[in-house]
């Protein structure tokens, strides 16, 4: 289909057409330098004007004029003729002399600033005036006619196309052309994605026929779960809003465990909790006024799986803690803040990243996965449990303290990988038994871990969280066999009474949540 | 802002340019009942005259020619102007006169079929031929101006629409436009989504600055992982290319843990695979060319677990199989297809489900998760391991049957949750340790599951893999000492050495993979 050359497009006219002017400049003296012509519409002719250069106003190029507030300007068969027709046709070029239409080779253009409206103010009509009409059409038209047409989308885009035309004497490759034709229909298809979640999210309309999810590229990463995986991560906006404040670039698993971890850390009680992480799964929580202690504790419940794990502390990191800290090895430590001591001493521990995520916040954003050619939406987990959903099925009643416990365990469970059992002592676990197909596994694995890391006394309090219920006794028997006095589950199995009968055998408090926190 | 009555827009002129002309009938004969002009180009305008009904060429209205085959018919501003003037604008009503320009109140528009273009054919320039220019232009002029203009984007909502007009006399509301305009911006949306999608796919930019993703809505789940939670399962194609059978809705967690199934008996060796699941868990995983076995081995690695579980075979469901699965509880049965018979006997048990998944293929479609505000993409992981890769590190060499044990255990370990641990004896798993912060702890949960449900003889040959490194040798130690003779490991701890140390003083096994196998 020709040779390379044959495709170097001369740019010979241009039309300019942006919302954003900023460094417009650069771009007008270089199209002066190789005496490409400029039509322009709006302000962006003012602005042309006003620079000092040469520019045929739109209406006159159309001998139509601008109307309805600017509402439609561009929208007219000799701009789209210009841009669309095929330069190496025939019966295209016989047409376009009859009109008397002149080919527009480079279009410029960016859309009406419809995102930062948005993020600016809730009045549904500034919102819907924001809506461009006549820019994406310029931008779609040009992009659909990249084998003729040049279309600047972004004024990221500048430099590049000064180099492409000074590099070929005012033409540019279809390479170039391509390149910037398939950014322009990202452009207007994440233009619209917007549009379309702003109407959605209005009406509410959650589940729509068509789904569209988009985000902005934040990094490649160096692979992913694996060496033979590849992998990106976006955002739903411009930033993470996360700061790494010092180490080597996070690794997919690094982003994987770091959220595992936020998602625990943002759900306990401000300024108190501290979560260890490790493969995606917590192995210490804990809640204390006193933050060290609070971390001391975390890493008690499992000091051997927390090596080389993530350390989320929902409080700013003090000198004091940041010593603590270095005693063992992590791969990430996360605060909401620290202090500028700590950051100088956890430095000096080598392979540390350190995580700032104090203006990281809590979306009610769908979480998406995806499987062969499915992606399954569904709002997040965010039920925090209170008393009030709870009812005391067992003849012996828990204190308010105990109901406190439980109360915490059970919200732990929400974030431990089913099927989950969660037991804890004075606000800190004490053991965690996660992701087994057997209820009763679960539980066998928890009490193990407490059992090897903790010295349990008959005095202490130790009470037990389970996501789901029981289907058997045999879990709860375990529990209590153990020496958990104190039981929460959800309730709903056939053998719920019989359940309840074994707990006031043996003198276990059991209470009943109702709501279930399967997480897999 | 007015009385719903004034929200209420009689229509006086509508503008139809279709590809798809099904069901046109059925729209005009309403047109013409309420006396609605009708303005429509090119091969639509033919069909309409065709079918007997009057109709003005926008042509004609423009008083400017359809040209370059169509490329341009409707970017004209008397067609712009005609959809977004604000009717109650006085301004905008004054320039309308002096222009002469006519309301357009409707507009019936669907698109070029870019989609379906895409999957008859790769021929570079077709495809772009058929990326429409003037109708999105249109739909997304319309849809600004709801307020104005009521606009229907696909066939689908013909219904609607005479219905609307039939109880309104002629008029649409204020609702109804918002919901159609709503679905406009959607297809738009949508429409150049698949648009920039191949653009990027061509280029292999798999990570594009901006990503976007789309799914079609297959159907509103009851719930998510939990009651509390809402959801929805999309496709990216129009199906999920599985096909229900018989049973009750599935939910969430039915196809959770059904594609759990899926991914590993889709990577099996054809026609001889079983796979367990439960919580998207496996919990038993065999291969035989008796298909009787392959059920029975993988059950027998946990049939407690199994209980209420998801079975899924690689193969066709006979009637015997069906006979042996009623012995116990599923929730679902997955199949390469059924004898008719085996239907019949399994519709039997209570609350089964049964899933035909032959026509359920594995593609590269990148993984995608999602936490707070982002998105991660990586490339699924799909690396059959295989002999090429390994290297056997330790003095006792594996036989041929050895090494296609390790291997089988291998391709396992991929999809069980890290960290994993699978024991197999003869092409069966015979004790998984899944989700476990401590690899030490996987061992020791996959030993226990071995020593509970199998019968191990001394001639027994039980071989192990792990889905990383061991970085301590306790791991393998706990393994060797239970009676593995052989272990399969990624390699890359520093204490490797150490490790074939130990493989060599104890007479075992040691192969390294150097693939690694994370899956969180």
């Amino acid at each position: 289909m020709g040779n390379k050359q044959d495709k170097m497009k001369k740019i010979k006219q241009a039309l300019i057409s942006v919302s954003d002017k900023n460094k417009l400049k650069l771009i007008l003296k270089i199209l002066k330098k190789f005496k490409i012509k400029i039509i322009s519409s709006g302000g962006t002719y003012k602005k042309l004007k006003k620079l000092g250069y040469k520019c045929n106003e739109v209406s006159k190029f159309t001998n139509s004029s601008e109307i309805l507030d600017g509402r439609v300007k561009t929208l007219h068969p000799k701009i789209h003729a210009g841009i669309l027709n095929k330069r190496n046709n025939n019966s295209h070029k016989k047409q376009m002399r009859l009109k008397k239409y002149e080919n527009i080779d480079l279009v410029i253009v960016n859309f009406y600033p419809f995102e930062k409206t948005l993020a600016k103010t809730k009045n549904h009509k500034n919102i819907i005036e924001n809506i461009d009409i006549g820019g994406p059409a310029l931008v779609r038209a040009s992009a659909k006619n990249y084998n003729d047409v040049t279309v600047i989308t972004n004024i990221g885009q500048y430099n590049e196309l000064i180099k492409e035309l000074q590099n070929n004497k005012g033409s540019t490759s279809i390479e170039f052309r391509q390149k910037l034709s398939e950014e322009a229909f990202s452009k207007t298809a994440y233009y619209d994605s917007i549009v379309t979640n702003y109407f959605t999210s209005r009406t509410k309309n959650v589940f729509p026929k068509r789904k569209i999810i988009y985000g902005n590229l934040i990094e490649k990463l160096r692979y992913g779960e694996n060496p033979h995986q590849e992998a990106a991560i976006y955002s739903y906006n411009k930033s993470l809003d996360i700061v790494q404040l010092h180490g080597k670039k996070l690794s997919y698993n690094n982003y994987n465990d770091l959220y595992s971890a936020l998602n625990i850390s943002k759900t306990l009680p401000k300024n108190l909790g501290t979560v260890i992480v490790k493969h995606a799964n917590p192995c210490g929580i804990s809640i204390h006024k006193d933050k060290i202690e609070s971390y001391k504790k975390a890493l008690a419940c499992d000091p051997v799986s927390a090596f080389g794990g993530i350390v989320s502390c929902n409080f700013k990191v003090s000198k004091k803690l940041a010593l603590e800290l270095n005693k063992i090895f992590f791969e990430i430590i996360i605060g909401s803040g620290f202090d500028k001591e700590a950051i100088t001493i956890l430095k000096k521990k080598k392979n540390i990243r350190i995580i700032d995520a104090s203006n990281l916040k809590i979306k009610n954003l769908h979480n998406v996965i995806s499987n062969f050619n499915s992606l399954m939406f569904q709002s997040p987990d965010n039920k925090n449990f209170s008393k009030k959903n709870l009812r005391i099925v067992s003849k012996k009643k828990p204190s308010k303290q105990t109901l406190n416990s439980l109360i915490f365990a059970f919200n732990i469970c929400r974030n431990v990988k089913s099927n989950a059992i969660v037991l804890t002592k004075n606000d800190t676990t004490v053991g965690i038994g996660s992701g087994q197909p057997s209820r009763l596994d679960s539980c066998k694995i928890a009490i193990e871990k407490m059992n090897k890391f903790q010295n349990i006394n008959e005095n202490d309090e130790v009470v037990a969280a389970s996501d789901a219920f029981f289907p058997f006794v045999d879990g709860i028997e375990t529990l209590v066999q153990s020496g958990i006095s104190a039981v929460i589950q959800p309730s709903g199995s056939i053998r719920d009474k019989e359940i309840i009968k074994f707990a006031n055998q043996t003198n276990t408090i059991l209470v009943f949540s109702n709501t279930r926190h399967f997480k897999h």
